[in-house]
């Protein structure tokens, strides 16, 4: 049962709110990444992944552009321990690629964890322990001092084994559960920390504040990290980092809006895998930097292949709506939208567009692996005509007169609806030839011959409806015009033609011609033919004969 | 391919940026909630909703709470029209419960649009035209001038319709794509309607301003409704309406803000349903309102059910993690989460907390219909003794002594390892049943007498590991150390009991005692036994067999 009164504000405002953030407008260049799929998104997995498909998930982090990427948290797990190992005597750390391996601010576990990482190329000793009220209060029950001093005994701790351990080592520490505690005793153990590690413009330390879970809207994170990155010691010898979760639905918002409040890192994960509702999605980040023209110095060029790779080894499935990589992050169904992205693109064409500016898409599919068929204009009962001849027009080149578009599109709308399902490209351009094109029966024109003399003057051979064969014969405006003279004359029938276009057709080697008719009758009503051939006018006639066969 | 040059800012900042909603903390109340779930979310479904289905989404929605829906585009789809009659013709609308329509700003869409309505017992007509700088260039090919005159003659058309009618009518306008609009020209298409439709406080209209697609950052379009509500004409008799899309992964905190910043309602779907990345999620942000003791007015009490009829009829997925709703957004797997978790419900247990305050878990699961058993703590092989140990206790009432939670921990977790999948709650237990509990074989004490003379004389009945039977008898502190002294004489091994406790344990009517004891062994390991009886010292006895045994 929902009972509001169980719930009340459970975060910290900083005693000084300037929102300096606010003011600016985008972010304007790409933080350091770290990738934190290994560990936090692998112990949130139903069934974490085994050592050979975390060593084809680091492979896939290293080609995406990943420089630093945590492993694991190896002094608590055997086969984390493992994983690491492999990693290092099998030599697949990349010379600029950092491992950041995570421990608790307990003795044995920083033993155990130096040990684990011994020969990296490089190393970060990521170290915290739990700050907040509710962690201090019910799981540790000690006081800010206690808790200060588990954080400054680790520092101390790692800080003379790093000395010891031969090694090239960095060190980032985590006041856990970050946003359910105090920002000013936040502040007093990072400060504590940092007085110990005492780091460098050369050698600068990570304090990472960790959404651990979410618990207020952005604007109040943004608020914390800037009152963190005005008041830290050290602060040019500080890599301010966010970890955040998306509990509350926000961890892009959370991190784009820390980033304008002075952080300068993020951990997170593919597709936003991580515990629960799961880690700020590293993929939306970069890319919505990208939508801005801001190189986001990760490649995910071929997202299909990426998703591929995760789905396999994590056994989860990317959602179709996640933000350009879902499956249906490009689809237009609707028949308004799909006239908008067929203007658009065409437009795009015509001007010889560079800059990416088409309505409903925010980026180029292409850019990442997509493609233009089947991902974008989708076709079901909600299409309309722009979207489904555009479709036709660009994966099979025939480009419908306008009010051909319009009766083309109710017809497919209509095998949709009842079909109660989606039409595939090819199933769609089945319509349109099983419809409209080449319908020479039971009514053909198998020839025709024509003499030039005052106009047009046409005489053509007609298979009747009945299959009989009659000649016929008849002056016109033009060729078809003639043609539909003559046949009017052989059928008896009364119609006249309303509208007539024709363009080449590029397929392969083979130059074709495609030619649309239509016909309007003496009832008023109007019918639809299209025809193809080599010959121009045997196009033409096709095209007349199919539209005089569909009454 | 990846190229960045392709993209630039593509969103108007408004012209004067005060951010005062930057200095609010939370959102005090609820905004008005309109469900697009029947419109926009079916648009984007690759199978579009039946009849049936939409009958039975609109009755889940009222049921929910919703006061305003959105029910199609009557004028654009004959299943929308036919939908919308069934409603009004079947009397499905309630009284207090708004229908809401969508209507191009066309002439003969918006006529079509008020004979759907006819009947409906209040109705609000929802007129739109688009406005972004791309549309008026790729799509419309119009001025300025020109697409603002779309709008008013819409607006006048609605006007005078609404006039002739008979109906309850309310009015709503959205600039469509206004996230691609300069904010001053949104502002004078809106203010030319509003001087149209002469809202009044008693009788106001909504302007709607949606985030067609994403383009900014979440505070950009927070500024840009502050605008927009500073700006409006007749704001005393404006609703001020926000229909977000998620294409940057931020609509939840661009309504957040925007709510901040002026606007009074909110258009959405149930799970962020909608075209492409989605509508922004109603659900996540009642939800979120909820936990910080904001009464949202929607009820998700039972959202397990909630879920099954959105999958069914919408054929999509909620995604695992999608907050408050998907399957995985309240498990912990991890050792040291599950350990918080574990003790803060011991905490919130014994002190009888009303308020929630649980580390890890942002509301508690079972407000919404969900359990703890099996959503919260769940047991891989990345699961600790706290979370295994506690999971027992809370399901099936076995209390470990802290040691033996540790090694039943590590029994746990090799098994979910080499069996590369979770365990399910009972199979966690019958790891423990097979491991420790009443282990009496080979070796057993199916008899024991005892004497009290200085102490505790015992003399046992002892199963020997051969089979045989022997009588043995012994001096000690207590019963159970008395039989263990006999045990030792008999089988001549080597072990003291390092460990013993016990507890009552309630199964239905029966009243067992469930005791637990940990052999030293002079080689210094440690077995473990677990017995249970309805007799105390037959409880310990059977305890300190198993673990004899389990050496």
């Amino acid at each position: 049962m929902m009972d509001v009164t169980k719930y009340q504000i459970g975060y910290y405002n900083p005693p000084k709110t300037e929102y300096r953030w606010v003011h600016k407008d985008h972010i304007e260049k790409a933080p350091s990444w770290c990738s934190v799929d290994l560990r936090d998104g692998n112990q949130s997995l139903i069934v974490p992944m085994s050592l050979e498909e975390k060593l084809e998930f680091f492979q896939l982090l290293v080609k995406i552009g990943f420089k630093e990427i945590e492993v694991g948290f190896p002094a608590a797990s055997e086969t984390e321990y493992e994983f690491l190992r492999t990693l290092i005597e099998q030599n697949m750390i990349p010379e600029d690629v950092t491992v950041q391996v995570l421990t608790q601010c307990r003795d044995h576990i920083i033993r155990k964890t130096f040990e684990a990482v011994q020969g990296a190329p490089s190393a970060v000793i990521h170290f915290y322990n739990s700050t907040s009220v509710a962690q201090r209060e019910q799981v540790f029950k000690k006081s800010k001092e206690e808790i200060k001093k588990i954080a400054t005994d680790g520092a101390t701790l790692v800080k003379q084994l790093a000395a010891e351990y031969p090694g090239n080592f960095r060190f980032e520490y985590s006041p856990e559960s970050f946003t359910g505690t105090e920002p000013e005793y936040a502040l007093e153990v990072c400060n504590a920390v940092l007085d110990i590690m005492q780091p460098t413009p050369e050698k600068p330390m990570i304090i990472n504040l960790p959404v651990t879970v979410a618990m207020s809207m952005s604007h109040i994170y943004a608020n914390q990290i800037e009152y963190m990155s005005d008041n830290l010691k050290y602060r040019d010898s500080v890599v301010l980092s966010l970890h955040p979760h998306n509990d509350r639905g926000c961890g892009v918002a959370d991190t784009e809006l820390a980033l304008l409040a002075g952080a300068d890192r993020v951990e997170g994960t593919l597709f936003g895998n991580g515990e629960r509702t799961g880690n700020v999605d590293l993929i939306t980040l970069a890319m919505n930097l990208y939508t801005h023209g801001v190189d986001p110095k990760l490649d995910f060029s071929d997202m299909p292949a990426i998703v591929e790779l995760y789905e396999r080894v994590t056994r989860m499935h990317v959602y179709e709506r996640t933000p350009y990589a879902g499956a249906l992050v490009f689809a237009a169904f609707s028949g308004s939208h799909q006239d908008a992205i067929a203007k658009g693109m065409n437009w795009r064409k015509e001007k010889g567009l560079h800059q990416w500016n088409v309505p409903y898409i925010p980026i180029d599919p292409t850019d990442i692996g997509r493609t233009y068929d089947g991902d974008v204009i989708r076709i079901n009962s909600q299409s309309g005509k722009g979207g489904i001849g555009f479709l036709l027009q660009q994966k099979f080149g025939y480009d419908l007169p306008p009010k051909m578009r319009e009766h083309f599109g109710y017809t497919v709308k209509s095998i949709s609806d009842h079909a109660h399902k989606e039409l595939s490209p090819d199933e769609v351009a089945q319509v349109f030839y099983d419809t409209y094109l080449n319908k020479c029966a039971p009514v053909d024109i198998p020839d025709a011959h024509f003499i030039q003399k005052n106009g047009i003057f046409a005489a053509i051979t007609v298979t009747m409806p009945d299959g009989s064969t009659k000649e016929s014969s008849a002056q016109g405006n033009g060729r078809l015009d003639a043609v539909c003279n003559a046949l009017k004359a052989a059928t008896g029938q009364d119609f006249t033609i309303e509208t007539y276009s024709e363009h080449s057709l590029q397929h392969g080697s083979t130059s074709e011609v495609a030619a649309y008719v239509g016909l309007r009758w003496g009832d008023g009503t109007v019918t639809w033919g299209a025809g193809t051939d080599t010959d121009i006018i045997r196009a033409g006639i096709k095209a007349m004969v199919s539209a005089a066969n569909n009454k």
